[in-house]
């Protein structure tokens, strides 16, 4: 990794404001308040600042942070003002809700193909992106510039498509098979739980009167 | 909400922090060093213990913790130690991938009502739970004492179910669908938007040497 190590809770709370920033350029607002972009996140405006100081100067004291330029300059930051290509591999329900999901697309996250060990999946196409056999990867990553590889697959197949993935060049990994990818340092994984969400929610509402 | 408030992070934490802890149990680990427990779930120690000191002392300094004891611990604050039941409104892609997978009734989360608009739908069975009209709604929570309601929706309807779920006793809301619900304070909503994960898996490729 180059340059200083930012905490992953911090770049996903880069990402949060990101979201928010889009709906209010979509709404057409140009300036925001550093107090209320924090609450329309859920966060404290303490955070806030102190989330986007690590990467220099932004807004201007007792007028706020102008919208677009508050936008472009995280986007540029988290790297999402540009394209990136991606395959998936595991085709069942929640691999064709990924490949269904066109906001992904509109966020420049692109699936250049998809792959399954199913017959009865392969030679489908989901939303424009053909599915071809987990065989077929070396020759698809040599044709394609991709970057990010999706594991959505049960669980026991997700080591053996990341040894794949990262063999042929995947340099980022979103697992969401609910194991632990082994993988070299060069490689960055992140595994998403989406059971932890639940869990999250029983606390709340436990706790509620 | 009562008692104190405890961060959205830190709940999240004791999430991850209870899935690292199952799979040490499933591989018959008796003790675990704080140090090891942080590693395993990409958090420094010293966070770690701060997370558990909200509710008590864990642990013999020293030796390290329990697995079993502390999972039951961790599962008694989340509130996860007993059964949820939970219904889900929008049988598209995304949610036949939750009603299909199964660690999230082995976690004490169990659908027991799908609802959908679309007649194609309505009148399966996804995983043994029946798809009914969204109308029939009123009638299936009169049944069933269901706290939880999950919902994956497209955005424009994810408003409406949301209150239909409020008006008929859902006390927690997880919202997948793109788009912020408004709820009254006695009803608790975790939105997800998994199009952050990406963000965040860019930042550090993009950063990668």
């Amino acid at each position: 990794m180059s340059g200083f190590k930012i905490p992953g809770i911090t770049v996903y709370r880069l990402g949060l404001y990101a979201r928010v920033l889009e709906q209010f350029l979509e709404e057409g607002r140009e300036l925001i308040s550093s107090d209320e972009l924090a609450k329309e996140c859920g966060v404290n405006s303490a955070q806030l600042r102190k989330d986007l100081s690590y990467f220099g100067q932004f807004g201007v004291r007792g007028i706020g942070y102008s919208v677009p330029q508050l936008l472009k300059h995280i986007r540029r930051i988290l790297g999402t003002d540009r394209e990136w290509l991606m395959v998936i591999a595991g085709v069942g329900h929640l691999g064709q809700a990924f490949l269904n999901y066109n906001l992904l697309a509109k966020r420049g996250f692109k699936f250049v193909a998809a792959f399954d060990i199913d017959e009865k999946k392969i030679g489908m196409v989901v939303n424009d992106v053909y599915v071809y056999s987990i065989e077929q990867l070396p020759y698809v990553l040599r044709e394609h510039n991709v970057e990010i590889g999706v594991i959505t697959t049960p669980a026991k197949a997700a080591q053996e498509v990341a040894d794949l993935f990262i063999d042929h060049g995947i340099k980022g990994i979103l697992n969401f098979a609910p194991v632990r990818i082994q993988h070299p340092p060069h490689v960055v994984v992140e595994h998403s739980d989406i059971t932890i969400l639940f869990d999250k929610l029983a606390f709340y509402v436990h706790r509620l009167d």
